[in-house]
């Protein structure tokens, strides 16, 4: 039995999300079907984690078993060629047995994409979220350090999803301006539900100034989902990497 | 009389281009039927000069001349409350009654963008041009200087279009790489027919090796269309900017 990791690039427009549920178009169940039309194998996909209905992946990854011959160099054109244009595996690589894409995934890095200009983009609507308020990049810069580290996230988290313990680290976490985009990048070793949209929405009440930077650690002390930002919409963020050792 | 300058961004996919055409879904056209929902008046918008169908724009400039009392600071805003989402007034601003935005049009600035990646985007898939063979980059580099300066470019000109001369000068031809993509930009006081559509083609065939970088001179000297390369599809190309006095 061989067994296949694949890094995954898709546009989350459209999807009810990652995973696999039956009568709404979901990433991990077409690609599933993909593989299974060139092997003829029913596998089993499994991903680092699930992503949320909306929410893109510029590197996400899955891993299955197969006992196909088709060579690794191949492999991912073929599955393409089966997928639908908003999925693309961007490489095929043969792994470990035991490797498990969510088991031995010891991080993850998140971008979320904010376009700041009053009238947004014509271009890149749906693949970022629009504040037309000007908001005031030199306190979300200083506010954002203060996410760095380890915290209990509690109340960062929306309700549902069960976890032990609702403690994180955050290895880095980055904010730049790209003309009209201001984009937020968290890397950690694991993000609970919703918590880079929740941070990226408290970061813009910093920006609006309805928080200041120095408050965010009594905020993330409090643990009070109340005193957070509000969940910005699932389209400005993407799942950029997956870590492993 | 005001006489009003409109800065835009589109997205090209779906547009028959931007010249106004019965039944035919064009950008001027909509933006004509928007600003008469909110003037009442009949106007004639003038574009910097067309963009072809599939072609993007995220500076193109327009003028028109109106009786409006809409304050310059409510008019962007109110043209997008009618506009597709794909068309986004960037900005509006009051100009001189002299102002033409084609006749005092002192240049252009227009980007190609290749995804050089063996699989291709799921993202941004119709907005970059795909070649999954590996190019060159170095020798692109090369080449892409040779194009800068004034030259007669007849031979970079699809047939079509009635151009007094085909004399051009391009002030600045760059290129760069973003991970997998290659950026071609070219700023000039003009361009022919489809002339940065088959710059690109023929960069893209240095890339490839079938064109040497040295070669570039001789085959603008030529004046033959034949002996450039092929013209790259519109939905990597976009009019990134528009120069006045």
């Amino acid at each position: 039995m061989r067994n296949i990791k694949l890094t995954i690039e898709y546009d989350g427009k459209g999807f009810n999300g990652w995973q696999k549920q039956p009568n709404k178009l979901n990433i991990q169940g077409e690609i599933e079907l993909a593989i299974e039309q060139i092997t003829g194998e029913k596998i089993e996909l499994i991903g680092s984690g699930r992503t949320d209905a909306g929410v893109h992946a510029l590197g996400q990854v899955a891993s299955f078993k197969t006992n196909t011959d088709i060579s690794i160099e191949k492999l991912s054109m073929a599955i393409n060629s089966q997928l639908k244009k908003s999925i693309v595996i961007k490489s095929a690589e043969e792994v470990n047995n035991n490797f498990h894409a969510r088991y031995n995934c010891t991080g993850k890095r998140y971008r979320y994409i904010i376009n700041n200009s009053r009238s947004g983009s014509a271009i890149y609507r749906g693949l970022e979220y629009h504040m037309p308020v000007k908001l005031d990049y030199g306190k979300m810069k200083e506010a954002i350090k203060y996410f760095e580290g380890e915290h209990d996230f509690k109340g960062f988290k929306a309700t549902g999803g069960k976890n032990k313990t609702t403690v994180r680290t955050i290895h880095k976490a980055e904010i730049s301006k790209d003309n009209e985009r201001i984009i937020i990048e968290l890397t950690g070793d694991g993000f609970l539900y919703n918590m880079v949209r929740i941070i990226a929405g408290t970061l813009v009440d910093v920006g609006l100034g309805k928080i200041n930077p120095d408050e965010i650690s009594t905020i993330i002390d409090s643990k009070d989902r109340e005193k957070a930002g509000k969940t910005l919409p699932p389209h400005g963020l993407y799942l950029a990497e997956v870590y492993y050792e």
